[in-house]
């Protein structure tokens, strides 16, 4: 058995197209165009067995991501579901929105940090996923566990701000949050899903080092991006996230990292999800690789 | 202008096919069977002018369900919506869990009752709705309300249950909750919405009356459907939704009921979802419709 991981949403929060925008790439992708895949919003699922599978990250488009991906269909004849997990790296609503999906009375395991534990305990929603069968288990970061089916992880501190419905809306910057990097393992192989790093440093550069493939955060190509486009007011490191341009950006600051790169949770706005854009170009001459819906991954 | 109503989602929670269910029809749906159509969660688009609509109820298939209906895509190139404004009747999940899909710094009204927006208050992930942007307006049981572009609403009571996720664990019962159908009128016309109402008394009927098309709780057929499928262990009544069938059933209550009646809220283990089913055909013979995502409503 070998490990492998499906992405079953490539996209930032909003997915592509994103309900309220119009922008080119939204249009694009609204109207079938073959130049822009639609994505839905970041999560990934990894197994060791191909029969039970460990979502990392559970984003409100799940309920359709499970539809459209056979093996993470049920099996048999009554309810049941080759999900035996969710493993939540971030307490944003495209990390944790999909759990409302996963409730129906089906057993699970929530793996998370204490932090992320206490939004869900927090939030009386959450609360439809019944605690008797829904088992929370707190994660220590950087201390690998055992997932079950053959399946280890490890949360790795990322630096990265606190979600945006616990910003402070008086401050002018947002606190710096945990972040976290999943690193999943089976047998000396390992896949690294980074989907929100604010800055790369030194330690980030060590630990993204980790993963035989590394799934890293895609979000925006340029810091300005949301601004230059009209869509919003902030900078991308504003919103927790190192662009992909620039001296300090990742194509930059990660030119030189061993093992497969791939770019994942890629808002609407960036331009190298369209198939042909100069940007596009420019990643994949660099050696990273941009991920889409239903991309497999084996190891 | 004429009022006119788009059912963006006709099933209950869970939709069809439900996540983790490979019940018959469940199956049949994930296969694409000509038999079942696949049918996401309650929901209803109003709109007076085509132009503008008022969602009543936010399903957490919201993002698909958007993306499936072009009259709700955005205008123009940049961000926007036709969707102005949302009528909350439920608290259940599948009644609010669509309001985090629409976060993205979209103006909004959210429409609802006190009780509602409490759970919304008490709840920060909804924080992610800027309360700057996206204004929260209390709406007053059994009072008309002007909500825009040509459209009054009425929120009216319906016998009900609290939340799955409010519900005492130790109780025997859940507490008897407020549970909402909502009237939406333009000059002089009506539909009206009731996605769940636990039993049929005569104030009931009087209610329903109101409406020159009613779409009604469908969610089961029979009281016992999720005891004997092997599903669940709560009777449809349990469950806050009369059923079907039997003599107090809702094809029987409402046999006599003026204007069109249009089962909706479908729960994924109901017959008449089989285009086929001997329930099917009942239902038809008695002069109900059965609501399928995509349905158009004109008066």
């Amino acid at each position: 058995m070998k490990l492998e991981a499906l992405i079953v949403g490539s996209a930032a929060g909003g997915g592509l197209p994103q309900w309220n925008c119009a922008c080119r790439l939204c249009r694009l992708a609204r109207a079938g165009d073959p130049s822009v895949e639609p994505r839905s919003e970041a999560c990934v699922a990894v197994s060791a067995d191909h029969q039970h599978w460990l979502l990392v990250g559970a984003s409100p488009d799940l309920h359709q991501q499970v539809s459209e991906n056979p093996v993470l269909h049920p099996a048999g004849d009554g309810r049941g579901s080759p999900i035996f997990g969710v493993l939540l790296i971030s307490a944003d609503i495209d990390g944790i929105g999909g759990l409302l999906v996963l409730r129906e009375q089906q057993p699970l395991q929530i793996f998370a940090p204490r932090a992320i534990l206490q939004v869900l305990e927090d939030n009386s929603v959450f609360g439809v996923l019944d605690p008797t069968i829904v088992k929370r288990i707190v994660v220590r970061e950087s201390q690998p566990f055992d997932c079950g089916f053959g399946l280890t992880s490890t949360l790795l501190p990322m630096p990265g701000k606190v979600p945006l419905y616990a910003e402070d809306p008086l401050a002018a910057e947002p606190a710096s949050g945990e972040a976290y990097a999943a690193l999943v393992e089976h047998e000396g192989r390992s896949i690294l899903i980074a989907p929100a790093c604010a800055e790369i440093n030194q330690s980030v550069r060590e630990t993204l080092g980790r993963g035989d493939i590394v799934l890293f955060d895609g979000t925006f190509f340029t810091d300005h991006e949301m601004i230059e486009g009209g869509l919003g007011k902030k900078s991308s490191r504003r919103m927790g996230h190192v662009p992909i341009e620039g001296p300090d950006g990742s194509l930059s600051r990660l030119a030189d990292l061993p093992g497969r790169r791939i770019y994942f949770h890629i808002n609407n706005t960036n331009p190298i999800l369209l198939n042909d854009s100069p940007e596009r170009r420019r990643v994949e001459g660099a050696g990273f690789e941009v991920a889409y819906d239903g991309m497999e991954l084996r190891l």
